[in-house]
């Protein structure tokens, strides 16, 4: 029973450092967008801080993983629980490698005069954001409704992905001397996609641990189907 | 005796899995180059098949790897080669993404003028395929070396990546013309560098599974050290 109870405080463990990343990522991208948004370099100075610790965070919680799987040797549920742990775990460590992406190409903007008002970045940026957050809301909660509703916003962030890809395509034709800033948000719009795509992909892996059913890829026939 | 003889198949058959998903990713990396250098769009026909195929083993390869840390309950070094596995199988799925990325930015091009020969392009796409190879050998044969030798392979990929985006920025300001088709081939040199980001994740995985020891974050100064 105290084993139990303290397996139980492990896991509860293993969530909380999840859920701090995933804050830190969620501030992350707050903290890269508003410094895009409003040209201040001290918005965003604490960005690599938070990364260091995200890094730490995700060393912290494979070896955790690893030390739970080898000493109390889980099955069922929570095996799945703790697979789930380590994928989340390096989704979001990517996640904020990618604000560091975004964080490099606005200091290349930094220096110069702003292209066009941004509405379509910040408005992906709060859409990846948001898709974090409520991908490891539905982690803990094992809310797969939840998790349906994250992967089902990917597609907004894709179509806002390709407009403004458009737009900017529009500026550079006109004028050559906007092509290195556009190029620089063109990037900062594919950074933020893919921000979702992990989103995505954290919650299929909360679907998978709550359902043990893979819906990452739907469309592929398995082979032992007939 | 026996048991143990069936976990050891099991284990090579992970292994073998893993390798074939990874002779995938190569091939489907030189396919989408080769369309791209040989303007030749059945080249790469047979791309999407091969993800499907990715896709498919990588479900296999978490299914097994799950039904073995259930059944077998592995702890050490057997543990730490199931737990890199089933990241290596994350990593090769991504890199099969990304190829189908490059292929769809190839498409792009393929109705319009060549906008330069291509040599950059061609020499990222050959190591990155090297590393993709290297890192799984890496990882069959224990080979830490090879690991760390994929890791430094890395900064050439880098150092090409800012190549190509210097050079293609010259195309497209001296004349708006080049721009959609410049832009296609900075997302391709992006997807290419990303991929030897996924090769070089395989090779950290590769290290620390062979020494217990995390190299990911060499820079992260851990809060347990004085």
């Amino acid at each position: 029973m105290d084993t139990q109870r303290q397996f139980d405080r492990q896991l509860e463990e293993l969530k909380k450092k999840l859920l701090r990343m995933a804050a830190l990522a969620e501030v992350m991208i707050d903290k890269a967008i508003a410094e895009l948004v409003e040209r201040n370099e001290r918005v965003a100075e604490k960005v690599p801080e938070y990364e260091q610790e995200v890094n730490r965070l995700q060393i912290e919680i494979d070896e955790a993983a690893l030390a739970l799987l080898a000493t109390q040797q889980p099955v069922a549920r929570d095996l799945r629980f703790i697979m789930a742990a380590t994928k989340i775990n390096a989704e979001l460590e990517r996640i904020a490698d990618l604000v560091i992406n975004i964080t490099e190409c606005v200091h290349v903007l930094a220096g110069q005069p702003p292209l066009k008002p941004l509405v379509d970045i910040p408005r992906m940026a709060e859409l990846a954001r948001k898709m974090v957050r409520d991908s490891l809301e539905a982690f803990v909660r094992e809310d797969t409704l939840l998790a349906e509703a994250v992967i089902m916003t990917d597609d907004q962030v894709d179509a806002l992905k390709d407009q403004v890809l458009r737009e900017l395509l529009t500026y550079m034709i006109a004028d050559p001397q906007t092509i290195e800033r556009a190029l620089a948000l063109v990037l900062i719009s594919r950074h933020l996609e893919r921000i979702g795509d992990h989103a995505t992909n954290i919650g299929e892996d909360v679907i998978y641990m709550a359902q043990g059913q893979d819906v990452r890829h739907p469309k592929t026939p398995r082979p032992t189907e007939p």
